[in-house]
């Protein structure tokens, strides 16, 4: 037993009692007679004295410490003099009568505080040194306690946690998937997953009736600044259900997950259809924490002689509340802003409505108070308010707005950190068409179902289907999606012909599956969240890598490593290569 | 919703009600009028009653099913006449009132029955039709709840589930490495993680002072029938620990698993040093449902003029309780048992104690009543017991008499299915000794630290250092084991020294780890458990496959998905290779 308390326990009630603690020299002062040590572990921090008159081998031994040294303890508890009422210790300190050092440490590259003087590479390079920072243990706590409420909570539904395999079939589109070469069976592949759907819907075709596991899932792309080669999904499947079951189970868990991780009760999930987000929101990830939907101005705007409306297809505005006042170099900022590529609108329209009805706008030479006032009506703006309108091609627009929406309400502070908003997004498209190849992709796989009432226009206008499909987006991330899924092999088969898979190709793909529909397949559906993403989105910051124990960087590669790296020729050929 | 239970759930109490179900048709009877179904989910089975009186049109549509067509129904729970006491519903049936076929069913290729017909290829091939009975879906339910005893019981104790990389650095002695090619860095490769060694050592270096994570494994071996290429594995690492506290936390794991699965309470778990458990059970994971403790009888049996004994470096005994009686067939089966190549005995020599001192053995030429009295006498045998004596090499011999203890304690039923008698063994060697190549080997991995008493013997005699090494057996079977690792680079340099590998080497491998040593390495410690093994060791088999939902074979095939097999030429030439 090397310790008989953490260092984050100790109170006034534990006052002359004799402890052993252990843990890492976080700080040293020597102020002459006396030395002061905070000694930290996960749990806290725990001031230690070492006094010279009362014991000066001890306290001399104490000097030789440096930051990180690995220290076991004995002393009594005392009341501090100087209590510290910034840590749940600091009522208390340790008198210490013995010390051991258990491990010496080189002085860390960085330092090993909240704010350290690390840079990304030096941090990721000793990431078992950033990862002693308290902030980062924090939000890999909080992994830890989301994975372990998602577990509780789909056990008591019923869930089975069933693992699937990492070494599976490799498929001729699997173009991102990370292959194996197996030395077994030498010129043969197996492939990681992208993820467990087949063989969730093979555990339903076999009757599990309720799947989930916290499982990683691999995808070998060009790396985006939080994208990860390999990802972790909640990944879930039911059987005997319809869209509304599902939403109804996880918008309980992800109350469940905001309740006991922010205190926050979030009450019933809104619903919206895919065709309503994008119209109010210009995306299909809603941040709802704030209000200003986009109104279209396309009927009211056009006909007064302004070209950049006249020639639009779509005139789309956001009244932006009691932003009359933004200055024009704030204005002016924005309209760059909206000019980025990224964004690649031509311009942007504001209207200042200001009070006493002195309205002021960027197009005044075409449109006079009255446009102005019809404007402001139609758009339910109040005095004060500002109005801002992109016109252009319809799609572009919408995206362009959807983005301009999100970049003011940051601007403005209407993004609030301590709010959680989540949404259902539903009835997306079954299928993307790609306008130039003049082929159809499926939005979200293959095996999601059409809904009943519109699949019959898969054969007359397959463009208009709509899916059993849905995302939640949570303060405008998305952090999770399913389908109901096709459990009747004609439909599944019509699918993949509108797919353009010839009967060979998808039999090669899914032959299994095809033919487990033919043994009497539930109809079943399900979803999975990411775990990375669900965490980044809790703590309200945009990148996932912090949750991630040992990240890699953006080229995939783990720097602590040196992953991926050189292998052996011999090895090479083992495996036939 | 589609239905308002499952087919478990109905009793006498819930007579009158309407209800609706869902589930696969497992039987069908026709009795003229009546035609009886029973309806199957993984809940249960409920009898469904068609009434060709009350609603004939419904009733000819139920006729049309056949086996495995999933359904759904509407209907009034009555008392059954008959009831069947075997279910747990068998009081009831439900008199269908709506009948919807939600998917028809071809023929299954076995029956989905607790017997089945079909062979284990054809099983595997339809892995998820297998899956469908109740013996295989028992099997993963127990899986998954021992997960989920797992996580709740190291939540308890403050672990932290951490997840470590799947794709990690691939090294040159990783001949049983699965590789990954990198499109993105091409001509270099990852490799998935035999065991998240490494990544646990360096979470405990980060403080993160108690981890654990469920986690697959990979190792691209040579399969034998009870090995997959991937395997689960509880993995657990504790800092600031010593053995005692290591063992004491996982045996209330393990407890508690046993418990809450079997309702078995065990007790404190025995401790056995290696030394002794050889010594005693000829083996490292003894089997003490039984004593049948080994003798050493070397000195006691020599000096007769018997040539197999005078000739032998080793004579070993074990008694068999009241197995005097034991016929000469079943004994000459015994005898050719122990000379199968796997056991290696060149024979096996036999005393049966009879009642009234009429001792009789295969050896009565050399010995006589007297000697056989003094064996007796020694190995504490009783009147009616067999004293069964195997002699030779002395590692050869201890192992065969090892595994002879087991084959008779099975033969004579002596291990008791509803026991479950685990025990540690503990201070294993810290090296095995290649007297082919005159080298060391880790005997559990590199990191193990040697006793502290035992460090000395580094130097002048290596053979004999013991290690803070630990396994956990179960009835006969190693279900985990672990150790106290070394936290100090010199220690762990001398080590690796011994172990032959240069420094260079040692870096190559294990630069990052060594280098994090240098930054205050707590003492740590820890275990890991093998899912799968525990599973099977608490049902009773030998195989672990039953407890994989999709297993591979012996050749490490998928036979279901056809993985691993050949990918397309762009892919290879995408990856360069």
């Amino acid at each position: 037993m090397y310790r008989t308390f953490n260092n984050g326990f100790l109170r006034l009630e534990h006052i002359n009692q004799e402890v052993t603690l252990c843990g890492w020299v976080q700080k040293m002062r020597d102020l002459g007679g006396m030395t002061f040590v905070d000694l930290r572990d996960r749990y806290g921090t725990t001031q230690l004295v070492f006094n010279m008159e009362i014991n000066s081998k001890i306290c001399e031994l104490a000097r030789q410490m440096g930051r990180e040294y690995v220290v076991q303890v004995k002393g009594k508890v005392v009341k501090r003099s100087a209590p510290n009422k910034n840590i749940p210790t600091g009522q208390i300190e340790v008198e210490v009568s013995d010390l051991k050092i258990l491990n010496k440490s080189k002085n860390p590259p960085f330092t090993i505080e909240d704010e350290t003087d690390g840079g990304d590479d030096l941090r990721m390079q000793y990431r078992y040194l950033d990862l002693r920072r308290s902030v980062i243990q924090k939000k890999i706590i909080l992994r830890s306690e989301i994975s372990f409420y998602t577990r509780s909570f789909l056990k008591k539904e019923g869930f089975l946690e069933v693992e699937t395999p990492v070494l599976i079939k490799s498929t001729p589109e699997g173009a991102r998937d990370f292959i194996v070469p197996s030395r077994l069976n030498q010129g043969k592949f197996y492939a990681l997953p992208q993820s467990p759907q087949t063989f969730k819907q093979l555990l339903m075709v076999s009757g599990f009736d309720k799947y989930y596991q916290i499982v990683k899932c691999f995808r070998d792309e060009d790396f985006r600044s939080d994208r990860q080669p390999e990802f972790t999904q909640i990944d879930c499947e039911m059987s005997f259900v319809d869209m509304n079951d599902i939403l109804t189970t996880f918008e309980s868990l992800i109350a469940d997950i905001l309740f006991k991780t922010k205190g926050v009760r979030i009450g019933t999930i809104p619903r919206i259809t895919y065709d309503q987000s994008i119209r109010d929101y210009g995306t299909d990830k809603p941040d709802i924490r704030f209000e200003m939907k986009i109104k279209n101005l396309t009927n009211i705007c056009k006909g007064n002689q302004f070209p950049l409306f006249d020639q639009a297809d779509t005139i789309l505005g956001i009244v932006v509340p009691g932003a009359a006042g933004l200055s024009r170099k704030k204005i002016d900022s924005l309209i760059d802003w909206v000019k980025r590529p990224q964004i690649g609108a031509t311009g942007m329209i504001y209207c200042k409505f200001n009070h006493l009805d002195t309205y002021k706008s960027s197009v005044d030479k075409y449109f006079n108070t009255d446009d102005l006032a019809s404007w402001k009506e139609f758009c339910e703006a109040n005095d004060g308010d500002l109005l801002l309108i992109l016109a252009g091609k319809e799609k572009q627009t919408i995206n362009a707005m959807g983005q301009l929406r999100i970049e003011v309400a940051d601007r403005m502070g209407l993004r609030d950190p301590n709010l959680y908003k989540p949404i259902w997004v539903t009835d997306f498209p079954l299928f993307d068409f790609d306008e130039e190849n003049k082929t159809f992709h499926a939005m979200h796989h293959p095996f999601t179902s059409p809904k009943e009432e519109d699949i019959e226009l898969l054969v007359s206008h397959p463009q208009a289907v709509k899916a059993n499909a849905y995302d939640m987006a949570l303060n405008g991330t998305e952090i999770g999606g399913g389908s109901i899924r096709i459990h009747d092999r004609k439909l599944q088969n019509q699918i993949f012909n509108l797919l353009g898979f010839t009967n060979e190709q998808a039999y090669e793909q899914f032959g299994f599956l095809m033919e487990a529909f033919e043994y009497g397949a539930p109809p079943h559906g399900g979803i999975a969240f990411g775990l990375d993403r669900i965490c980044a989105v809790i703590e309200g910051v945009d990148s996932i890598r912090d949750f991630i124990a040992f990240p890699k960087n953006n080229s995939g590669r783990d720097i602590m490593l040196d992953a991926p790296s050189k292998i052996h020729d011999d090895q090479l050929k083992e495996l036939g290569l």
